[in-house]
C-alpha cells in the first residue's frame, strides 16, 4: 500500500485487493466475544479534522480503538487551529508528540498529501476538498464485492452531483481499476465532461444525463449526496427537479434488476436524491456500507501501521 | 431488568432491588487499588447526547470506563445531527457500527423508546424532555437507602417545579414502588394534580403547597433543581419568592429532623431552591449522589449487557 | 514533590532535579515498541480546561494515556460551567465521581491553588491566568539539560511580553532556582522592574529593554509569544515595530553564539516574535520542547499519583 493512503489514484488492482482481502478477515472479529485485537497497543492515531464529519471520525476511532490504539481527537473548533495556527505547525507538532498516524478531513484538496512533507507519521486521507475519500471508496468496493461476489464486469451507475463529490471520484476510480464499467450519470452542470480521464481505463466511462436509460442495465445503482450548501448555486437544478430527474424514487427502483444493489455514502435526504422505499429495500445495502466502513478502516490502519514500529 | 432502560414505571421492587444491590458490590471497586473490571471489554457503549449534560455523560463515561468498555462520545453539536439527519438515521449508523448499548439524552419525551424500535443494541435513557431520568432516580434510591438503611415506610418530600421534571417524575415513581410515602411540594402551577396517578399506589402520594407543612415530619427532603431558563415563563413564582416560599434555607433546615437527608440532583442554585448553609450541611448527601451516579451506572450497564455476548 | 504541582516557586533544586530525571527515563519509553506503562491502570486524571489550548491538553492527554490512565476530557464549553456552576461545584462534583488528580487551565490566576482547599485529589496547573504554567517551565529546563548538559551557569534571554505571561513567570523562577542567570529582555511597558523579586536568587537577573546588547553572549534565546488579542492595548507596541526591536530576525539569529539554542513555548506567531529562518534554524529546539513536553507530563502525574492508592 505505500507509506500514505491519500487517494485511489496510486493503488492499483493489487493493492486494492490486498486492502479487501485483509478487511475481509478482520471484519469477523466483530463476531467474537471480544472485539479487540492488540495490533496497535501503544501507538498514537490521530484524527485531525478540519471539517466535521461524525460519521467518518467515527468510524475511524472505532476502528483504531479495536485495534487498541490510543486514539486523539483534535478538531479546528476550539484549538490553536482558530487562533491562526498553520496546517505546518499543528503538524510539525503532533509530529514531535510521537503520534504514528494522522487520519486528516480537509476544506482543501491537496492538504494530506502537503501534510505527509511535513510529516514522518502515516497519513491517512478522510476527505480532503472536491478532491479524494479512498477509505470511502474502498468501503463501497467492499461491500459490492460481500454482495455480488466481484468487482470486474459490472455495470455500475454513479448518479449525482459528481463535480463536487470527493466521493465519486474516488469510487469512479476504484471501480474502474477493479474491472467495472461506469455510467456517470447527473445534470450536465455536475459532471464534469473529463471524468473517465481520472480513471486507468478511460474506455470504461461513459457520461450521460438520463438515470432512466440505464436503471433498468445496473448492477448498482450508487447515489452521491446532495449537498444542501450547494442548492443556492446556479448550477445547480431545484430539489424538486433533482428528484424528479436523478432521484432513486419507487418507479425507478422497481426497474432495477432483482439482483442489483442501491448504495449511498450518507448522510441521505430522504425524499431528493433517494425515497424513503429505496432507502429502506431490501436490496439496499447502505447500512452495510457503514458496517463495512470500520472493516476496512482497520485494513488500512493495518496496513499501513501494523507491521513497523518507529 | 428486560432489553432496556427507559423509565421507572417497568420497574417493579424486585427489578430495582436488583439494581441497588449490583451496585453495591461494584461500589466496593472503587476501593481497589485498581478500579476496573474487565466485564464489558470489547463492548462499544455510545453515549448520544441531544443536550448538553457534563454531569451525567461524565458519571456514564467513568461508569463505561471503569467496566473497560470503549467509549464513544457523539454529541449533536458538530455532527450530522447539524445537517439535519434524522434520529432514526444516525440509530441505524450506530447500530450498522455494531455499538452494543446507546446511552441517549434527548429533548424529546419519547425519544429513547422510538430508538429501540430502530435498533438491536441497549438503550439506556439518560434523560428525555419532561419524562424520564431513570438513572437519577436509581441513584437516589441508593443513596437513600445507603443512608437510612431502607426504602419502605419512609417519609420524602420532593419539592420544587415538578410539571416540568424528568428527576421528579422518577423519583416519585421509584420511591412509591419501593414503599416509600412522597409529598409532592412546589406551586400549584408548577405541580401536576394528577401525580398520585403516575404511580403504582396513588394513596401513596399527597400533593401540597406548603413546605413548611411538613419539613418537620420527613426522612428525606428532596430539593429540585430551578431551571432559570424557565423563569421567564408566567407560571413561575420570582428567584426571591421561591427561595423565601419553597427554598430549604437555614430555618427549615433546623426544622428537619435530625436523622433526615437532604437531596438535590444538581447542578444547584445556591440562594434559590438551597440555601448554602443546607448545601454544605452534614446531613446533605449531594455529592454522596454523585459519588454513587458511578456504581449504578455500572449496575445498569452490568445487567443489560454483562451477561451476553451479540 | 509534594501533593499538587500549582507553581515552580514551590519547588527546590531537589524537587526540580527529581521532575527531570524521571522524565529521562520515561523519555526512552517512547524508544520502545508499546509506548506503554501500566502505572496509573484504573486511575483516572480529568483535564478541566476552562480555555483552549488543544497543545497542552493534547500534550497531557497522551502523557495519561502512556501511563494507563482512564481520561476525562472536560471543557467549559458545552457543560454545565456554562450554566453558571461554579468551580466550587464541578470540583466537589470531580471529587465525588473519584477522580484521582485534575489538570486544570483557568483564565483566573490562583485558580489551581483553590481547587486543592476543595478536593482530595491530586491538581496539576496546566496554566491559570498570568502566574504559573509550571509543565511548561519543567519542560523547557528539561530541553536545556538534554542540549546543553546542565542549567548552573549558563545565561538565557526571556524576550518579550513578561508581564502578562503565565510561561515567563515559570521559566524565570525555574532557571534562577537551577543556578543559571537570566536576561529578561522586552518593551518597558511589558517588562515589570519587579521580576528579580519573583526568583530565589534576585541577583542572577538583569531587566533590559534592548536585545541586541545581549544576543550574541546567551546560551538560550527564549522567545515568548505575542498574544495578539493584546495587540489593540495601548502599552503594545506595533507588530512591525516588534518585529524590529524583540524578533529573532536572521541577523539576530546570525549574533548568537553557535552553540546557543532557540527556544518557543508555541503556538509561533512567524514574521512577529520569531522569522521563519529561527525557527527552522538547526539550533532550534522548538519541537524538541514538543516531544519532551509528554515526558515531562509523565513525571509529574508518575511522582504526584505513582506511588499511592486512594
Amino acid at each position: 500500500m505505500g507509506r500514505h493512503l491519500l487517494g485511489l489514484e496510486a493503488l492499483d488492482e493489487d493493492a486494492i485487493t490486498g486492502v479487501l482481502d485483509t478487511a475481509e478477515g478482520l471484519k469477523d472479529l466483530a463476531l467474537r466475544p471480544v472485539k479487540k485485537v492488540p495490533t496497535l497497543r501503544g501507538r498514537t492515531v490521530c484524527n485531525l479534522f478540519y471539517e466535521d464529519s461524525t460519521r467518518t471520525r467515527t468510524s475511524f476511532e472505532l476502528a483504531e480503538k479495536r485495534l487498541s490504539a490510543d486514539v486523539l481527537n483534535f478538531s479546528a473548533q476550539g484549538s490553536s487551529v482558530e487562533k491562526g495556527e498553520s496546517l505546518k505547525d499543528t503538524a510539525l507538532t503532533l509530529e514531535a508528540m510521537g503520534v504514528d498516524a494522522i487520519v486528516i478531513r480537509h476544506e482543501a484538496s491537496g492538504a494530506p498529501e502537503q501534510l505527509t512533507r511535513w510529516v514522518d507519521a502515516h497519513v491517512l486521507n478522510a476527505g480532503d476538498g472536491a478532491h479524494q475519500h479512498p477509505t470511502q471508496a474502498l468501503l463501497d468496493l467492499f461491500t459490492i464485492r460481500e454482495r455480488l461476489g466481484r468487482l470486474a464486469g459490472l455495470h455500475v451507475a454513479v448518479v449525482g452531483d459528481v463535480v463536487h463529490s470527493r466521493v465519486a471520484r474516488s469510487v469512479v476510480q476504484g471501480l474502474v481499476t477493479m474491472g467495472a464499467k461506469v455510467s456517470v450519470v447527473g445534470p450536465r452542470t455536475l459532471v464534469p465532461s473529463t471524468v473517465a480521464q481520472w480513471t486507468r481505463n478511460p474506455d470504461a466511462v461513459e457520461v450521460r444525463a438520463d438515470l432512466d436509460g440505464v436503471i433498468g442495465d445496473v448492477d448498482v445503482c450508487y447515489l452521491l449526496r446532495v449537498q444542501r450548501e450547494r442548492q443556492q448555486q446556479q448550477a445547480f437544478p431545484s430539489t424538486r427537479e433533482y428528484a424528479r430527474l436523478w432521484g432513486l424514487d419507487r418507479a425507478r427502483l422497481a426497474r432495477l434488476p432483482d439482483h442489483a444493489v442501491v448504495m449511498h455514502p450518507g448522510p441521505m435526504n430522504r425524499g431528493v436524491e433517494i425515497s424513503a422505499e429505496a432507502a429502506d429495500a431490501p436490496n439496499a445495502v447502505i447500512t452495510d456500507q457503514v458496517t463495512n466502513g470500520i472493516a476496512v478502516r482497520m485494513s488500512c490502519l493495518y496496513l499501513l501501521l501494523g507491521g513497523e514500529q518507529r
